[in-house]
């Protein structure tokens, strides 16, 4: 199966108790793409400036990540700036600028119009929706949001949740989302408006998946080494998605197995700055931590 | 086997997004043998007063608790008045009075010196320790406390988690007693002073288990209906007990399904106020959650 992500690229600034690094190679389509590439082919919709390095695009493409559809656009790249205190939970913002991602128009290249699955990132939810007008067919589409569109495009993301197979959020965005501080009033209420199951990501506290059926606890992992945080979330779906490509299961049990793949993907990302980490993960080390997984969490 | 409880007997007033009760039956020794109750022999030692309701003597009986060390002081009982928002995590406090609570020494009748299994519950760390003088031998030792007396004791807290087998913490008392954000740092420090294992309490998002060789993480139950959080914590200590106490296996396996009996036990005392739900409890209803928590974390 193939995955197609669309979503942000961006240059990190960055600045944890453990490090920092500038203008490191980020965004929740690069993040999300670098984990899947493990375990399938991915196309990546976005778009950078033409100060974006080459040296990035090509380390994508060393992941086998499709890049032919990352625009290159005049301007400057998208750039973030943040830091993080020693309760890694929480990004501070320094600075934004959108540069040319503040007139982003996703464009799929003709051969990924008909992705198996398809991952909208983290982006303006009227973009998203403007992504399915561009889609022939998929699979298994699930989307990604935050709180700036939950506060700003309400409407627009309800249609989006209402056109997908599955939601992702962090569980304070669920809980805003839904308007109640309980995540299982929450899964009801998105699971109602059309997905077959919803994901609720809880950072150092794992995540949580329920269908109409079903519910499943995902630990975390108890890492020695967190570096940076960024782009958990995206990892995190970047080996979810990439394991349900690979097996091409789409069954409960699957996707549990498929949520563990995605944690563990998580946790490798942050015990690196930026994709530093993932550049040289490797297939056992996954296999290997999915295992440390099973001893985790089953009694 | 049989198991002992030193701790707090209050009247607890509390209010909560559900409801509200007046002068409940609480304190940490009660929440603990009433869930310890269901799994083996339970004895109490801590100090009511003199209004202390006949009844609650009569309920904590029908449930084989021994009240042989429960004094019955001149004056009024430890009284506990708060509420609840809809973060029903955090407890605020509106009224303490501690009452012949204040001047309670624990007195361990003759027959309850020699306990297979010893909890300290939530009290002063020095009394605690007095706890220690008066117990001949037990098996397995494991204590509570709380920030108060991180704050304010940490040197008798110090010599009590070097004395125990076991240490019961919540995630935030563990930070705050090892100075660090790190859960993994809490329990290495914590291992390093005594105990062969540490569990740290999350509310919401389960519970972790840190021996030398192994991490374990159980997660929370998805509830419907929280009543009331008070207690949860305790009656999570007394499942996890009663349950190592009816086995008598203190396996690192076994301990992992004393997490989740604990894990129960505290998810049904939340349904109700004070010891409401589990006053009504049944060893079915244990065993067919017990289940569903396996459901919840296998993969």
């Amino acid at each position: 199966m193939k995955i197609l992500v669309v979503g942000s690229v961006a240059l990190d600034s960055i600045e944890t108790p453990f490090g920092k690094v500038d203008d490191a190679l980020g965004g929740s389509a690069t993040h999300f793409a670098c984990a899947a590439s493990f375990f399938s082919d991915v196309g990546l919709v976005g778009v950078v400036g033409s100060d974006f390095p080459k040296d990035h695009i090509d380390f994508l493409n060393s992941l086998n990540v499709d890049t032919s559809g990352l625009e290159v656009a005049d301007g400057e790249t998208f750039k973030w700036k943040g830091y993080y205190e020693y309760d890694l939970n929480h990004a501070h913002t320094l600075d934004t600028q959108l540069n040319v991602f503040e007139h982003f128009k996703p464009k799929l290249p003709e051969n990924w119009r008909s992705p198996d699955i398809l991952f909208l990132a983290n982006i303006d939810p009227d973009l998203q929706l403007e992504v399915f007008n561009q889609v022939d067919k998929a699979k298994f589409v699930v989307c990604d949001t935050m709180n700036y569109w939950i506060e700003n495009k309400k409407s627009s993301l309800d249609e989006v949740v209402k056109r997908v197979d599955l939601c992702l959020m962090n569980d304070s965005e669920a809980r805003q989302y839904c308007s109640t501080h309980s995540l299982l009033e929450s899964s009801r209420s998105m699971l109602s408006m059309g997905p077959k199951a919803v994901i609720f990501k809880k950072g150092e506290h794992g995540a949580l998946m329920f269908s109409g059926s079903s519910h499943f606890s995902a630990p975390a992992f108890p890492l020695e080494d967190i570096s940076d945080p960024t782009g958990a979330g995206d990892s995190f779906a970047g080996g979810f998605l990439g394991y349900l490509s690979k097996t091409e299961d789409f069954s409960e049990q699957n996707i549990r197995r498929a949520i563990i793949y995605g944690s563990v993907m998580a946790s490798y990302n942050v015990e690196g700055f930026g994709t530093d980490r993932l550049a040289r993960l490797t297939d056992d080390e996954i296999e290997k931590r999915f295992n440390e997984f099973k001893n985790i969490a089953h009694f």
